[in-house]
């Protein structure tokens, strides 16, 4: 069971990521978002880094709406912010969504330019992505996007919780190499029964409470909700 | 209670350090030998960070005894490598020692050069040395020197350990702004009782041990057993 951590998006690249089952983790909020998107009939998204691009996409496919945010606020322009709660299936059946956010979109792109295969995590699914990237059966790589280049606790947690899972579901125990897995395992152990405390522990997720979204905090943090596998092909997200 | 933690000896600079109380940790060795041998009545430490430096300084005061290490084995020509249990009291007693390490010694240097305020901190001493960062009553930096600019999990254990302390004694139970600081509290929590087993799951302590340096372990895990602070003033370590 080989596994490994990175902490923030920046720290991809093909070194640690090229043929390796990459799992990208930004729980608050894009990752979730993403999850709960494709989880109520999405039929696919497109993560881009910049407003400029997603606003080209949209110019090309006048149909695709257009969600993200920047100060976690919603973009002008856009249809959609990057709180999970207003990708609802009324709202989002059947549609493609471009989407762009300050860390996990660019946390994704970077794993798919460093030729991982990249899969979407987040609470939601972490069983069913644990599970999917054991089946993978190569080394699996846990991508947490980070705040602005730095180490968030809410994503290290998440990541625990899905090597976790993982060594639940495979039934090996053994701690990994890296310093950084063995500290999410054991963080992800302290708030498995408790993420959403993680969420008030952590300086973002302060900052959500803050702007009054703690009911995204309150959905990010259900564990286990989704059974889907986001993955990435193509430059687009599906299940 | 207002503190923070650094990962690695890189990231130490005057933003983050100058005018603070500024607590250097590198458990494996470099720290837990300053504060034995001191401990055993050495009667101070110089730091650097080359061998070259330590030769000159032989060369100008021929009485000094020249510890550190390089790749954890002793340097040629030294008197000493970096084994706590090298620094007994018949060896250091009212010497004065130049040492150099990988890490550590680097890590106190870049703390002086940021004009921070510098402690010397440990398991052995971690009681004591968080005693000694809230009398001074200014922001407390805990900087882990990481290994080769990597995160180093007996560091940022050892800081969770200290700062756990600090709460105790302080009465203060808030937790700080910095998710690396939240990370290393819990991650004190779930070590504080079994510091040995923190070496044994990472990669530095692992590799001590398969070097055949488990006694090393068991001596730096040894949480409270010195009661003394060591400090840096003009360039020494003294306590």
């Amino acid at each position: 069971l080989k596994y490994d951590v990175i902490a923030t998006a920046d720290c991809v690249d093909e070194e640690n990521a090229a043929g390796k089952t990459v799992v990208v983790l930004d729980i608050l909020r894009a990752t979730s978002t993403i999850v709960t998107a494709l989880g109520f009939g999405c039929r696919e998204i497109i993560p881009v880094e910049t407003i400029a691009e997603a606003m080209d996409a949209k110019r090309k496919q006048p149909d695709v709406l257009l969600g993200g945010e920047r100060d976690s606020l919603i973009i002008s322009g856009f249809n959609l912010g990057n709180s999970p709660l207003e990708y609802t299936q009324e709202t989002v059946a059947g549609k493609t969504v471009v989407i762009t956010t300050t860390n996990g979109t660019r946390a994704i792109r970077r794993a798919i330019q460093s030729k991982g295969d990249v899969l979407i995590g987040s609470l939601l699914n972490a069983g069913t992505v644990a599970e999917a990237a054991l089946a993978k059966g190569k080394e699996t790589v846990i991508v947490c996007a980070g705040t602005r280049g730095e180490f968030s606790l809410e994503d290290i947690v998440a990541a625990g919780i899905i090597i976790k899972e993982m060594e639940e579901k495979s039934g090996e125990r053994t701690l990994p190499g890296s310093d950084l897995a063995v500290a999410a395992r054991r963080l992800g152990e302290v708030y498995a029964a408790k993420p959403l405390q993680a969420f008030y522990d952590s300086s973002h997720g302060q900052k959500l409470a803050a702007m009054g979204m703690v009911k995204d905090l309150e959905w990010c943090a259900r564990l286990n909700s989704f059974k889907l596998v986001p993955f990435c092909i193509n430059g687009r997200i599906k299940i």
